[in-house]
């Protein structure tokens, strides 16, 4: 099955199905999308960072649930709404305060069930990974 | 071990240590605490729903982590600087865009681990559940 | 609703269809059954041990697993096939080897998934903590 | 750091340290180790499936948690005990009733914890997918 929705696609339906992910500025923007796959990258605002500078829990929960969202509307196109069932997510090392770059890749996409992996980056390390669940609406396919 | 940390003392701490959880209103706040247990509850803002009037999954990820944080504060005290590393959250029933409360319960405070169980209600109903572990820095004990 | 398997029940169906989970003896058995709830006990035999005579980790995680189906065969009958689609399981201390009580309790019994939650306790303290996601087939109800 | 334990060593280790493991025959078995990785192979026997002829969750489980800690040997060597403090664990498929194979790769090995993916695939499909996390006892490194 090829990608339905490239990144201009994902782009678009993001700024106009979810305004409020970026309501306070271009933070969170697609950088790529594929087969099976999207990548985003969060551009933290001081509201997305902690004592000490670092990246703020919340705003990796939030990058891994939206890059896993893309990957699926990459896959199944924009008819469908998802809805995260669970998520578990590991934080491995803190970020320093600059960009993070996420990749989302389908593990598996059933008819009921999307099962999504999430690996997070910044300069190169790996800062969080996340594995989540979305259950997916009744569809032709 | 009693409770070192009351709903005041909590409070205070989240002000002066977690500014930004609040940097928008008094969104998220101490509602009971004591011996192995906090709870807490998040009054939404339009930035915490989403389309079709629920609140959003990352608004109960931070719900569910800050809550997990106070509990264990609220048994060791305010010296040990706990840091998530893997938080598992299961979204069970969209709530309704009004209040949301959560008990976060102590599994296991050990040396150098402490697990917490976080359970989320709105209007009674059970919206998330959550499970996540803390390093906790070597500490006297 | 009502449960609709009691212990009898849940006992007898474990024997008929899952005759290998108590292959090499009355290994695993349904204590208790109710609304919403299912306790089992798992009684290790010497293969259930690791060195140093704990319970192993793959006992406890049967023993989640399996207390977690129960539990929502107490609710829908025998009739439902449900699958495991996710297991989290936090081990929280080494339970010394003697036996281990689970008490599995549904957060959700959707009409697609349903979400468990199971405590094991060894000698009155909590040794494991598990929540599970099960897939169901479509039913009338 | 280079890799301390090849795929010879990690077998003795794994028949002098842990022989229940393979106490019914050569179940699980070590096919590859490297930096930061190590791959196994579960060759199922009866007692490892489910009707309809499928390998278990348990065994699958314990597939995953063998093979990571067999990462983490083959990384820091046989001198550290570690534990599995968390495994989350995702069904994607359910797997014909031959051999499984399982890569584990550390995604973190800290001080105090290592947190390892799993990937298992069977004719060629992935059928599921772990994440879990390891406390490791304090070393000089």
């Amino acid at each position: 099955m090829a990608a339905m929705m490239d990144v201009a696609a994902l782009t678009y339906f993001l700024q106009t199905e979810f305004p409020q992910v970026n309501a306070d500025g271009p933070v969170f923007s697609v950088t790529d999308a594929g087969d099976g796959f999207a990548s985003m990258r969060l551009d933290p605002s001081e509201k997305h960072l902690r004592p000490g500078g670092t990246v703020s829990g919340p705003s990796l929960f939030s990058l891994a649930d939206v890059t896993a969202y893309m990957a699926i509307l990459a896959q199944i196109g924009p008819v469908a709404l998802a809805v995260t069932t669970n998520l578990n997510i590991n934080f491995l090392r803190k970020p320093s305060p600059g960009p993070v770059d996420a990749k989302a890749t389908i593990l598996k996409l059933g008819k009921r069930l999307a099962v999504v992996e999430i690996a997070m980056t910044a300069d190169g390390d790996l800062v969080a990974h996340a594995t989540a669940t979305y259950s997916i609406p009744p569809r032709q396919d």
